[in-house]
């Protein structure tokens, strides 16, 4: 069954409206009739399944046939946050930390980026959020994955409490004894991780003390130099491994 | 350091000499002089630091300072076999899983496959090596993940009597109420894994008969459909997140 993201102001009692783009896929791609069901995935909220009950020139309305119990979403929000890349890389990430269950992709301004940010930059955001929607179909996920616009170091660090954990991978981890992804997961009890992942260049000194100093906690993703294209779908696949795959057939 | 990757003929006693692309990046890249050391890496054996003692046209001659401990590498080898995907897919899967560490790339004719293989698609294996060479240099590995021709899946069900584990993620895996990747992995003991991942199109039921005939174990990857691209590197991610981060500052 064919599934489609509707922001909550669509739904009105049990009456559900999709126009645009997912209108004309539902009426000329997919062809369907009256009758015809889907899922309709309320923004980070419900997902039902609704029964098409009419087509107007623009709309397809549909009502609620019934909840659909949510088993797909990790049950702990994920934010990977990323010194700016390329965009075609940009865009690898996206489509693959959304297919491995994000909540949300938070590009920061490093010093060690490579790309120089500008406003044309953040117009890009509008195509990173239809990767995101596209992956987030294709995997079968009740939620987009969000794509924040670019924010500065400085505002990264405010995000701190907004986070039960705040992690930071560090290449140097070996060397300076540090934590490792999986001693912070397994310890782990709260709702919410954002981790941080640098640029081409990595994350300065300069940086790393001030993460230090704000909270964040440095670890390790094993013995080998990860790409920073790498480094977010290892962090996502381990944390998925870890907490969402049953040991005695649970899963 | 630079390092680079020798045959064993190359080394003699403890002279070792290296040629073509890599004398070229010796002498004129790196612009490197006689006593400048770069770590040499035997083809799937030692590593050692070399010194470079001497320049011919076409040569490099080095001689072994001392070995190197060997610990980026994953303590147990890792085949990953797929059905046949498209060739940017492919060198996207061979970049990635190389970095996390991969043993091996085996690719199956399979069912489902939309591309159907020629001698041509063979042919490709040399740019396909050469992927897999640039991802261990900058991964820091001392192994270059191998890439192997396209074999039938006749002779990829023949290649479980090679490995201690063969196993293959199945989507249907909630439903059949199957293993997981994580209870086969806590519970392995044994030196070597192949984890075989499908083309697009899945697994066909006939192959999962024969699989499951044939002693491979069919695993759940968590609640979500990860494309074929994207579930070998959960799985290396997984398994190096499950073998070789440790728990209390180990790693």
């Amino acid at each position: 069954m064919q599934r489609y993201f509707v922001s909550e102001e669509k739904l009105v009692l049990d009456q559900v409206t999709i126009d645009n783009g997912d209108y004309h896929h539902i009426k000329n791609v997919m062809r369907m009739k009256t009758g015809d069901r889907v899922y309709v995935c309320m923004m980070n909220k419900k997902t039902y399944i609704a029964a098409i009950t009419s087509f107007t020139d623009k709309e397809v309305i549909l009502r609620i046939v019934e909840e659909v119990e949510d088993i797909v979403e990790m049950p702990v929000d994920i934010t990977v946050a990323q010194g700016i890349i390329r965009r075609e890389k940009t865009e690898e990430v996206i489509k693959r930390i959304t297919e491995l269950g994000a909540t949300k992709y938070q590009p920061v301004i490093m010093e060690r980026s490579i790309i120089k940010i500008s406003e044309k930059e953040n117009r890009r955001n509008e195509r990173y959020q239809l990767i995101a929607k596209e992956a987030s179909e294709q995997s079968h996920r009740t939620r987009i994955t969000e794509i924040n616009n670019c924010i500065r170091f400085d505002e990264l660090l405010k995000l701190r409490v907004k986070y039960d954990l705040c992690l930071y991978a560090y290449e140097e981890s070996g060397r300076k004894n540090c934590s490792t992804l999986k001693e912070e997961i397994k310890k782990f009890t709260g709702k919410s991780i954002l981790v941080l992942v640098g640029p081409e260049g990595g994350i300065s000194p300069k940086e790393v003390s001030l993460l230090e100093e704000h909270g964040f906690i440095a670890i390790g993703l094993g013995p080998r130099i990860l790409r920073t294209e790498t480094a977010p779908l290892y962090i996502m696949s381990a944390i998925s491994y870890e907490i969402e795959l049953g040991e005695k057939n649970e899963n």
